[in-house]
């Protein structure tokens, strides 16, 4: 074996080992939306706040306050490169070209910067917060939570062996591998990563994003990962994000405006954006209340984004209110996205895409050898079914760790928009243990918006 | 990322990839049997012959006759390095100095030579054939057999995707970390790797070894692979094989010269080696003949190796004929080395190193857990149990082909003695299914030895 100098003394000098390689490594929905958001609040100042929801990880006991800071400071030393722009501007997404316009372009280039951020340790966690102009902030978002995670990553490795960092990896692949094998050749499947933000590293999100391309072939619907898609030639997938109704819910002047703004922003989305990119998120302050009360328009938006109420309700809820508005809800497209893992792909596309064989439920249903058996189940789409598998699909290292420690167990980091315009945001969503904002607010949007429909489900990750 | 030129031309540029690296690469009883032929044979002609016993795998088909002829020819031209005769002649084994004589070391460097070989084809299986002097036909039997296996692993890659083999590796090593997992912790455990001769492959070896040693310390009893004992500071483990007797059986003039052939073959091992290398291999002609007949100062040696008769069985015979003859069995080894795997071995120790509590048997033992648990277990030693796991440690590889291929299942691969001084060679074992030599020799060895305690146990590997 010949040595490569060069390489060694590099492993042992380098500087920093970023987690964000560039400013495509977010997801595709802060792309869309940051267009968005520099078309029609260009002035507008905003707050995110960015925390840890399992108390139980100390994670600033893990993780070295400065790392996270050098990390920022990495992120905000990057600017986009010519080719990632002429890519934005060059590429199909959706099916569609120049979804990014020229001057949009034009300013990532040249007008494109990140915030300021605030770094603080309570109680053991880490508390971020980004302030300024909404273009701005926005975009810390992913960059932030994918470097906690993967700071999280690197300080679970410290104390391993080489040879136990092999067998982790090792067993972390044999699980992907067993997940992926149950949903290869299940018919009309339609799963996409969703996993950037609580990967548990880059290089291991692109790993798994290879292996899903490679044994899903057209299955695989695409990565929300800009960089990814961008490096490895695969559809960007992803829409918008809570932030929008948020934003313009919190500017609300009065209750009816409070009530109303969450049909505005869908009118200046369907303004901005066409066809696949029209998927509303209706869980903001509650499905059930947005559909009841929703202008006849919103029937022809392609589908919705299921985030925070059981995807089985959601998606009768959905295709009985399509109906009941004369609509055909086989056109249309639910996509789940809230904390998946392979039984629920199976189930749900078994519930939505097919007839289940009297006797059997969804549960029935864990490999693509049940949904190739006619005995158990018969295509018959009621509705397009999709899956944005996340966290468990790029960060699933449970069980994987060759003494059984759970340092690689995801955390449930997330960052939400705190305030809009100097007034504070809130989410209600579909569950009540996932609303975000001051209490007194919180009762003040309930009281709008009501709570039909809305559950205590325990939050995964 | 910065290119490594050279390695990349010599990837792409490189003459062989030898198997066998080093003449040490080789099980040790070789090398105990090989300064035993050279003291006691050294003009004794023999023929070994290497055969596939799993019929169904058609070798020729999947490896090239030309590949198996360079790294035979590689291997002849491989002689011992200076350092590594230092080491033979300096390191302890079985915690004695000096097991090999300066002139046999010296022979080693200077005198020794593989002698010729045939390898022919027939119906898609090779036949090897090594015909001369024993010391210089003896060595060949695990060179070539860890070749073919080798070549067999590098035949079944081809068509491989580099993720394909990326998700094989992973899985062998998940599933070699979850066997080795369940004998960890497992109190006065002792195996050793005897997994030379079938491995996957020499890498693989080197990486099972080091699993091994991290995860069980000084339970990890040693390798039978001289060389990685070597490279590595471990143990070398193993006594002698059938050869010896087989060799002497056959040289024998008349019947009751042939059935004492096996008790004379000791007489010879224990003037040359004494304590923990007087491990007997009695199944050679039949182990039950062999305690029946044998004179008293058999119960001397140390233990026997269990290599073709069920181990509980031949167990409770051995202690049974020790009490028998007066001698104290808890002072006495065995060494179970036949088709061992995980579960084997936790049963075997479970039975002879303790007490099975009331209604649980050997198979209710499937984890160091079962072995630490007062209500299912209390060590109370019958006899000291090592286990010699050989195929199913180094070349375990079912299930993890990414596409469910069965191309690296471990063949059934054997190398035996056929001919000593132009006489046939037979072994009988406690197996009829093992029985090897020409018909009407193992008719006339049957009657000489009977079939006491002979079964018929299907070979799996």
């Amino acid at each position: 074996m010949i040595v490569d100098f060069a390489e060694r003394a590099h492993n042992h000098n380098w500087d920093l080992d970023p987690v964000v390689r560039s400013l495509l490594d977010t997801d595709f929905y802060k792309l869309l939306m940051l267009q968005f958001i520099w078309k029609h609040f260009p002035r507008t100042q905003v707050s995110f706040s960015l925390f840890n929801r399992s108390s139980s990880v100390g994670l600033a006991e893990v993780i070295a306050r400065e790392e996270v800071l050098q990390q920022l400071e990495h992120v905000r030393s990057l600017s986009f490169l010519k080719s990632e722009l002429i890519w934005l501007a060059g590429n199909t997404f959706f099916g569609r070209r120049g979804i990014f316009e020229p001057d949009f372009v034009e300013w990532l280039g040249h007008g494109f910067r990140l915030s300021d951020f605030r770094l603080t340790v309570r109680e053991g966690q880490f508390h971020l917060e980004f302030s300024g102009l909404w273009t701005e902030a926005t975009m810390w978002e992913i960059y932030a939570l994918s470097i906690i995670n993967e700071l999280k990553s690197r300080g679970a490795f410290k104390g391993m062996s080489e040879f136990g960092l092999d067998i982790l990896y090792a067993q972390a692949k044999a699980k992907l591998w067993a997940k992926i094998e149950r949903l290869t050749g299940v018919p009309d499947l339609r799963v996409a990563d969703f996993g950037t933000r609580r990967r548990h590293s880059f290089l291991w999100q692109e790993y798994v994003v290879g292996a899903m391309r490679t044994a899903l072939g057209d299955n695989f619907a695409g990565t929300s990962n800009t960089y990814l898609a961008y490096k490895h030639n695969l559809e960007a997938v992803g829409t918008n994000a809570h932030e929008l109704p948020m934003a313009l819910a919190a500017m609300a002047t009065s209750d009816a405006d409070l009530k109303s703004s969450q049909y505005r922003i869908l009118e200046m989305w369907q303004n901005t954006y066409d066809r696949e990119i029209r998927i509303m998120l209706p869980d903001t302050y509650g499905t059930t209340q947005f559909l009841a009360d929703a202008p006849d328009w919103v029937t022809d938006w392609t589908g919705q984004r299921i985030d925070s109420k059981d995807p089985y309700v959601a998606g009768d809820e959905y295709i009985a209110w399509l109906e009941q508005r004369g609509r055909d809800p086989r056109k249309k497209l639910i996509i789940a996205s809230d904390a998946m893992d392979v039984e629920d792909i199976l189930g749900l596309h078994a519930y939505f895409m097919g007839t289940i064989a009297p006797g059997l439920t969804p549960r029935d249903f864990n490999s693509a050898a049940d949904l190739n058996d006619p005995a158990k189940w018969t295509p018959n789409r009621r509705i397009r079914f999709s899956a944005g598998w996340g966290t468990l699909l790029t960060n699933d290292f449970r069980g994987c760790h060759p003494n059984g420690g759970n340092g690689f167990d995801p955390a449930s980091l997330i960052c939400k928009m705190t305030e809009a315009d100097g007034r504070p945001a809130v989410k209600l969503s579909d569950n009540f243990t996932k609303a975000t904002g001051l209490r007194s607010e919180i009762a003040r949007y309930r009281k709008v918006f009501g709570t039909a429909g809305v559950a205590r489900i325990p939050v995964l990750v």
